[in-house]
């Protein structure tokens, strides 16, 4: 556990952010100029912290601060200020094994909940962009070396038993934000909870049936097991489309708060399933019918990318990198021993891969039934066709849930997705 | 990870124990008389550490240190002496959820990686009253009840996620002793290792084999993924025969110094791989033909019946004590939740015990092909006779391990291993 202390913390509005950055050469010379000058902006659009975007002279800085409380909802729900800790200890992982895809880290102040990134200019979040239909030619590219090399880096495909377990001793201290996807993912969406939103009166009876819907709360129940009790690589936690920023020649991961040691499928998985959601998403933002049609062929394109490169990636770190304790080498030795360690990658590949498949469900049923929505579907001004999209996403979700062994490869899942673009609901 | 203090550790032999213990009133008293009076033995026939006797006029104790080194081989294999600390950790866990199946726990010294315990007598190590053909018939109820409990109350079954995340955290420098089982069970016996032996030259074929044996190289790579990523329960972590001490009416658990947050089928593996060589040797301690016929029968029931009790029990606590994070209670609601809770629970337990079974052939290879033998087999003396009793077992753990899914019942295995008992290798 993290050692909170109260008695240093203190919020760093305006005036007092401003100062603290001035007494610290190693900001206050890249910002440059009179510290008088700077002009400092909170941007924090997230549910949790403060963010303030500072710029001088020469340069800018990002400052985010930690609140003791979700800044959604107000003191009436406290939340660890070592969250800022964790989020640190992650970026300095990610950056170690995904250089240039995770903002530098120029001040980390552990009582202060602070760190302190480069600012990401002109980069924009990944979500905006996809509503507004704009295509990321490297997004691929870049999430999928994210992907393959933060979680197969710290897998027992790479690392010592020893140093895996100390990883995720390192992490156990976070569950607070584990605690939080445990209830808003894994559980409220399918119950009744103050919490829970949806778009009324036309996902009444979709929310209504998955609360009664035995199927689908053992296969979540299953997910949330194995959230639970399988630490298989330090996951970001948080890995949405709200996650990314971009432009068209660079991919940044930012906001790796909920970081702990997780199954591998609840990463990949929430690439997809945000993925998913701006597909089925974009029918609402259409001014005229079929406008949209290429940026939804690139969407789902991608979706097969970000399987496929991944598990291209991450099977050739596993064949070239294998340094961890697990599926000794020795163990496959020789031309057949080689064959059918090959063999059971493919294996291990396709079990992760349902993984995915279930979790990436998980991640749209709580976007839409839960307590945190996203603009994909909530900037769909009228709410009737809002709710099309909506029920479209659950349609799918659902089915990738109860029956994900009936999505064997990527390609399955892409052809449900467009299967669901071309549903109707009952009006 | 544990501090070690190497300035404070000294290895206390019997003038030094003397001195210590009677220093300590509330060890002195208890023993009673004058400490000059006292008698000391060493008594450790396990593989790393000291243990003494410690007998006064009014009763004794049972001293444990932890060397720097592993016992069996020396200083040449180092050894944390923080397993001192674990052992202390899980023996209080344990004693919390199965008073009186484990030892009163009388005194610790951290420094000088010491446990001083209540001496059990005139228990016997069991796996010595199973080779003498004894039966013991409160072995089923109070083996069950150890492991259902403590596997229980120490899951996410049991206990939130957060207690979960301590808890895991607070075995995880217990990485030294569970690296031993990571290569001298899940790895070694499927190798050439310098360490390995084996009934020689009649094993030889066979132990060549199982280092060529592609699908038992996986299937033990997969049980060896599992133990480095299943964080499922505190398990005892070496729980065989020898780690328990039983008479006619009482069985004690000891020795848990492997102890950290792993795969339940671990722990029930290894008691039923443990009975299992016990049947399988038992035909080489016969002086006339089925004269141990009546105990060979108790064993294969009791090996039927450890299992049945244990989901059992382990099955009554989830419907009436499940206060955990996993599989919540809210998703299961009225009738048919309860209904559809309990097919799920059924499920779940089948899961545990295709684990159970894969860790049990584990548990049986290891004892045969790899570095630490067990008495059951090694005092068989005509070497030729027990290399049939081990042929036999290897022959049912090579398709227990391979073939799990064949095994849907614990009836299935005990069918397995009488025919196994039947079976005449080639000479």
């Amino acid at each position: 556990m993290k050692t909170e202390r109260p008695d240093q913390y203190r919020i760093l509005h305006e005036a007092a952010l401003r100062e603290y950055l001035a007494a610290l050469p190693e900001l206050a010379t890249p910002l440059g100029g009179e510290p008088t000058s700077w002009t400092i902006t909170e941007v924090g659009d997230g549910n949790l912290n403060l963010v303030f975007i500072v710029k001088g002279a020469r340069g800018g800085v990002a400052v985010k601060q930690a609140l003791p409380y979700v800044r959604l909802v107000g003191e009436s729900w406290p939340l660890p200020l070592s969250r800022a800790h964790y989020e640190y200890l992650a970026l300095a992982k990610q950056a170690q094994f995904a250089p240039g895809l995770v903002p530098a880290l120029l001040h980390h102040n552990a009582a202060l909940a602070l760190n302190v990134m480069e600012l990401l200019e002109p980069h924009l979040i990944m979500r905006k962009g996809l509503i507004a239909g704009i295509q990321y030619p490297r997004f691929v590219q870049d999430i999928t070396t994210f992907m393959a090399r933060t979680l197969f880096f710290t897998s027992d495909l790479a690392v010592s038993a020893a140093a895996k377990k100390e990883g995720v001793a390192a992490f156990a201290g976070n569950h607070a934000l584990c605690k939080i996807t445990e209830d808003l993912i894994f559980t409220d969406p399918y119950r009744v909870a103050e919490q829970n939103r949806w778009t009324q009166p036309w996902l009444d009876a979709t929310a209504a049936a998955f609360r009664e819907d035995l199927d689908l709360h053992v296969a979540i129940s299953r997910l949330k097991l194995k959230f639970l009790n399988a630490p298989e690589a330090l996951i970001h936690g948080d890995l949405h489309t709200g996650s990314i920023m971009v432009t068209d020649g660079a991919t940044v991961v930012i906001d790796p708060e909920f970081a702990f040691y997780g199954p591998m499928g609840f990463d990949i998985g929430a690439v997809i399933a945000n993925l998913l959601m701006a597909y089925l998403a974009s029918a609402g933002h259409e001014r005229i019918p079929a406008e949209r049609q290429v940026f939804e062929a690139w969407v789902l394109e991608t979706v097969e990318n970000v399987w496929s490169e991944f598990a291209r990636k991450f099977l050739a770190l596993w064949r070239t990198q294998a340094g961890g304790d697990a599926y000794p080498r020795t163990l496959f030795e020789g031309e057949a021993g080689a064959a059918r360690l090959e063999v059971e990658r493919q294996a291990y590949m396709a079990r992760l891969f349902q993984d995915t498949v279930g979790f990436s469900a998980a991640k749209i049923i709580r976007r839409i039934l839960g307590l945190a929505h996203n603009i994909d579907f909530e900037l769909i001004e009228d709410p009737k066709r809002r709710a099309i999209c909506e029920a479209r996403s659950l349609k799918l979700a659902r089915v990738m849930m109860v029956e994900a062994s009936s999505f064997p490869t990527i390609g399955a899942v892409t052809k449900a997705a467009r299967e669901a673009r071309d549903w109707q609901p009952d009006p």
